[in-house]
């Protein structure tokens, strides 16, 4: 930690701050500039918060040298993390499409879907029971009957499953339905359900906030990690920019290798809610996947008109079966080996 | 809403459209131009989601035309809310301030800090007892004994209390202690809590997320609108913006005027987190005043420096006095009623 | 400037670093801390790039201390800028309206509206002769015979007058007519033209760029001055951002107290184009100035319905004429001279 | 174009709007909606602006149907554009990379890398001779002379030059010595520039401004087609967005699909500006690619560490030569021919 001193002050000005570092366990180190002081902050200080000398008048302004986050860093695991669910391996070495659609709205819709999407090689099935919409008058899901529909989808095809929780509540109900919970965007910084999260044992898929820095979804992670469950997948799904007239969001994919320069944990994209238009999925699936993610998530319906959330974004299976065609190319391109099966013997 | 039909299409090529129109209960009425065709779908259509019909690959794009929020408009209420919390009004012909500090620390600091803030003129104490921390090993809150505190404080000086509620657990344990609960940006479209927030019987103070638009945050309030509780208060506190190196966030004060002209909900100020810095407070407080807000919510700390969390955007109690005497003086400039004691029969 | 060294290398591993450091002129100071190392390169470094040590595979990240802009800085003149512009006075102690027509479109227009400001204790005329549009199906401006109106109506009201140059040639045209050269949002990055405004001796509006940072603005100016002309006024006209839905812009007032901290030069807000709607331009006229700014500049029309650019954000004479009067109650809350009329013996 | 009346006005209150719209040459078509009325105006309307409507104080709001850009619309070449410059094929078949420099800094730097970039599978060389830099201080480039070693270069290598512009002097300068201009972020809305980049018969590659929509951009592309010059690439080079701590920009990839939806002009990614971090580029390059870009250009250096700007974006000439390897595998997923040699008889 680097503090800067405003011009014009002397070491003699700056006791408070002095014996603040000395108080919070640290050491400091002041050097002179020609224009301004700074001090160095020695010791362990991830723990200390920036705020403790911003606060100071003679203060200017306060810099972080080590990471705030230590678990989720990529120096407490350097040959990165490898989970497998059910025989489906998220890690450095595969690469594992999840498909499926928005919102599971009935028993025939979530099976036909589950079955195609199994077909064309996806090995996870995804699909929502409990949504977030952004109006109250919106379809809100079927809950447990879709927990349920899911279990069965599961059983038929062997695909395990990702469902996205939004409370506590629908976490406990789903720990037996579902294989890895997924945590939407705007639940990305909800403390008291990350928490929560910690203290389960299923892999977490994370998805970014609208508006996280990569620090702050990292921190969302060691929150996770910190609670004691290690299984996190983190997926960028498309930030807030200033210009959404034809797409839904930007899709940030600047944080693929970004993040595995930082972090141990599998990287996904959802190409889905990262554009919100059918016709750029597909293009944009495929450069997840340049940029190195380790995963995608994709919506598919089969009648994206009858869909009761998020048709316009959602490949019919035909599309999808063309996509996993060039994915598995560019597996050969990229030195990444994709799975399109899950091994016999997992399946429940 | 407004369908916009690709070009070259002619009304034979649309028969999905028009039925999907029929079928969802409204009026299909074509519009032939010179290059595209629109659709006006006429009827109820608030509650039927863009998404019904972006889906048809005849379509190209999609408008809305009515407002999605019905409650939170102000043609629901054009005279505009006011709400009398234990004789503290807001609404649009008083001005009141809230004061405190970021986070209930102790007793004695609590105390201390009330009685300053009452003294200057603040009609309502803010204080934190459960803080959502980006960190996992930043200071949490004090939880129910904060709360405690509060309540002390508030027998004391007489004002109310808004405190932070972050889950469900902890909006049961507040609603005894505290007038106004707060949701913070991280929980602006936590949907869970919306609902639960619906079902109580106490005025709401509902942050702006980071990076939510006007709409999105007017439909968070219908939530709780649509669940039964009608005292919401809509508090901007910054927006995510591309230049973090002198201010935290962006106050972005354009929005007061312009939730003035779509709801009759009362609109708060947060110029702490709304600037992240003691010397941006005043300015930018006064500044929300003359954009037209109604309250503001003001951190105040007479020891910022111990601060737990957020001292380096705390006022001193004297500075948030002289600031209290320039709201008094601008409240006659833009005829406001500032309001800078409780009524006495009021006080419990 | 500090130099970040990535985790794990030891002081014999950065012999490179060292060495750029003294081969530009600079000292490196080493401070190993427990988990990572960190160099202060000592010494005048304000011309130094970070890019020269981001380069280093040792290095993980470059910080600089001192500011980069030095002429523009409040240190080169702590007592703040005033100048004087045929008898205004833009700087600390008082406050100045600009205020006109978006575009100059007719000899009558401009002459009409010009006695309208004027009358309303507007001290500067503005209006556009040469328009930036982003169509180039879009009037483009009256140009030089709009300059010759523009003068027609100085000489008649004694107003001082503001316009746009859009290029070099513009520009020269533009000296023997104007007295303040405005450069728009889209220019002010355009570097060529930024050194020809540092070689004329005019008074120099320069408006924020559309997503330009604090620094960026900051260095624009310093372009200006660092080519000799002094006369620099800051002038900011909202950022973009994520919700243009109810405003084209976001009006960025924080950035008012924080350039009062880092710069001498005078502080305008424009709450015409950081709005777009004339509803919102008076209460963002009002929260500018109570936010600090030294002067504002407002587009006023009146006959809207026919303006050929910007119609819909310019304010009738009478609103502009109540807003001044609240802008005259409002300088005596913040202890501010506005100034209504120009000195006679001034006056051409 | 649909104007959205406000709520509660019938027909006969708005009969200005209605003469307007016959004013301007259209019809316009009244829709009565249950709560709100709209008004569809027919005709030619691309050249009407949307603020002749904003201003009347009975609309809502104005909505444009057809696009602002004709020339650059897709309808305008459904086929897409392709241009030969000296052999070099931009367009829908071929897959072109660009490399060199960031700036020209001397013969000898320069002719080593041309011929480094050459050997890689590069066809066009890039180098700067005018630099856009946000500080007066930093170097402006080589100017005149960096023109005459980039022409040496092109003859020694033949590959043709790409440089940029930044006024019209450079640009009369430039004509002679390179074979595409190059404008800048910061000048896509120098208007001026672009009117200028009409008259002349060079391809123009226009990169994308920092906080430019997709429409602006295309509009800037308009003005340069407008003016008689059909030859624009269209450049992606990284937005400004909320997070630069761990990359300057974010390389907004959803674009590229985009743009290949609304335009027949070929698209370019810049993953070297859309980083600012050498570790980044590759994996941005290719996932640019995998979008389904047109071409790429890319910064290579071989001593970064003595570049003069951007070092630590440039490549090593090693790990080009990988790339360019992984292109051409890519190529042949993506179903395109990659160009990596310039036909013998181009050659100059």
């Amino acid at each position: 930690m680097i503090i800067i001193i405003k011009r014009g002050l002397k070491p003699e000005n700056i006791q408070d701050v002095l014996n603040k570092i000395k108080e919070l366990g640290a050491s400091p180190h002041i050097v002179e500039g020609r224009e301004q002081m700074t001090v160095s902050v020695l010791g362990k200080t991830e723990k200390i918060s920036l705020n403790s000398f911003e606060v100071f008048p003679e203060i200017e302004s306060v810099l972080r040298i080590s990471k705030p986050f230590k678990l989720a860093s990529l120096a407490a695991k350097p040959q990165g993390s490898e989970f497998n669910i059910k025989g489906v391996l998220f890690g450095p070495t595969h690469f594992n499409v999840m498909a499926g659609p928005c919102s599971v709205e009935s028993e025939n819709q979530t099976m036909r879907i589950a079955k195609a999407v199994k077909k064309a090689g996806a090995t996870v099935l995804r699909g929502g029971a409990f949504k977030p919409r952004s109006s109250p008058y919106a379809f809100q899901g079927m809950g447990l009957d879709g927990l349920k529909i899911l279990q069965m989808a599961s059983k038929e095809t062997g695909l395990p499953i990702v469902s996205e929780a939004m409370d506590y509540d629908g976490l406990k109900m789903m720990v037996d339905y579902v294989d890895i919970i997924q945590i939407g965007a705007r639940n990305m910084q909800n403390f008291a359900l990350l928490k929560e999260l910690g203290k389960i044992d299923k892999p977490i898929l994370l998805k970014r906030g609208m508006s996280a820095t990569v620090e702050e979804w990292l921190m969302s992670a060691e929150y996770i990690l910190a609670g004691g469950n290690s299984k996190v997948l983190l997926c960028e799904r498309g930030i807030r920019s200033f210009d959404t007239q034809y797409s839904r969001n930007t899709l940030d994919l600047n944080v693929v290798p970004i993040l595995k320069s930082l972090t141990h944990l599998p990287v996904v994209v959802d190409p889905s809610h990262g554009t919100g238009h059918r016709y750029l999925v597909a293009p944009m699936a495929l450069a997840g996947m340049a940029a190195g993610a380790d995963s995608l998530i994709v919506e598919v319906h089969d009648k994206p008109e009858e869909a009761l959330s998020d048709g316009p974004q959602a490949l019919l299976p035909s599309d999808f079966e063309s996509l996993m065609e060039k994915i598995v190319g560019m597996g050969k391109i990229m030195g990444r080996n994709v799975q399109t099966s899950i091994p016999q013997k997992k399946v429940s």
